[in-house]
């Protein structure tokens, strides 16, 4: 399964290379993101792709000063949705209508579903609830890497308030929940290249029944 | 790419066949599950791989009575661990220093950082931190299945709390958060199999900077 040697060939990076990734690489891991799948196919999130140097350097002191982030190629910044709004939910409703050439009232039932979901909720929980649906698309974007055989190294270790200041995030309804440097290793300085990868036994992390 | 050919095939099937998934495909898809990373390495979540049929049909009214709990040929439910314990983080530290050949002691600056951060947060911050991590394993689940043109249908429609008492799981220290169930998709019976994906535009989803 060539997913699996993608996996197995994949470790997070602790040291890349400056090196630049090439531009159609980069277009599948984003097209791999976006086909990603969500709840209700709502997709409540947005992916920064930072490749300015001077963002890279504010950002390296809000993430334990991580060298991977200016040394990446590409950082990715995945940002939940801070709350799921009803017009949110209207453009994903048009959408879907034009996508799949039907009348918006066929999907009347649909939209009060979601729109049940969302006012239900708390802004809290909308945004939990978004969150996860990034996680989703993280760990594709790590896999698509992976296949690629682009270095990325998933990154929770940073202030997530101070981030979204920075890069303005609050004004566009988002809120930061992990990074993604990509780039390459620098295998000679990394510590961690050459280590066995550490994983849960099947028989601890399965249970059949 | 393959893994973009493989989320191009894959959909949310809404019907399944009832036909059984070989055991090779199964134990591909775990394998894939088992080297999804997580935060610190940690992989704070376990996962039900469940074929019984009487426990199948106990778990279809809990989730909306949705067919493909019952049609599935395997129903995996990924349950995140309900806290992170000392306990854990130290079985963790000690699997770590037999996989790498290294002494534990080497591995108490790592081990200091992760009780720190376990011990800062609230049980509700690490379950839910845990559940975070659970879904990258969701995602890497749903794109091997996929890979292997195995359906999987995505569901978090379910009562989380009704399902944790009928598999027992906070008596294992778990609470369930998300279910895949794998099987094959019945095209003739699902009105979803032939309509076109719906995705946000690449240029809604990404911001360049």
């Amino acid at each position: 399964m060539k997913l699996i040697e993608s996996l197995k060939w994949r470790y997070a990076s602790k040291k890349m290379n400056g090196g630049k990734i090439p531009q159609e690489k980069i277009e599948n891991i984003l097209t791999a993101i976006q086909l990603a799948p969500s709840s209700m196919g709502l997709q409540p999130y947005t992916v920064l792709v930072i490749t300015a140097p001077e963002i890279k350097q504010q950002i390296q002191p809000i993430a334990y000063s991580q060298s991977q982030i200016v040394d990446s190629s590409h950082l990715l910044v995945f940002a939940a949705w801070a709350d799921i709004t009803t017009r949110q939910v209207d453009e994903y409703i048009q959408h879907t209508a034009i996508t799949r050439n039907m009348p918006v009232e066929g999907l009347a039932e649909f939209k009060n579903t979601l729109l049940g979901i969302i006012t239900k909720n708390t802004t809290e929980e909308n945004f939990q609830w978004a969150a996860r649906q990034a996680y989703i698309a993280f760990g594709t974007a790590i896999a698509a890497a992976a296949e690629e055989r682009v270095d990325a190294t998933p990154m929770e270790g940073f202030d997530a308030s101070v981030l979204d200041d920075l890069l303005g995030l609050a004004g566009k309804g988002l809120r930061s929940v992990t990074m993604l440097p990509l780039g390459y290793r620098d295998t000679e300085n990394d510590w961690l290249a050459n280590l066995p990868k550490v994983r849960r036994q099947k028989e601890k992390l399965f249970i059949l029944q």
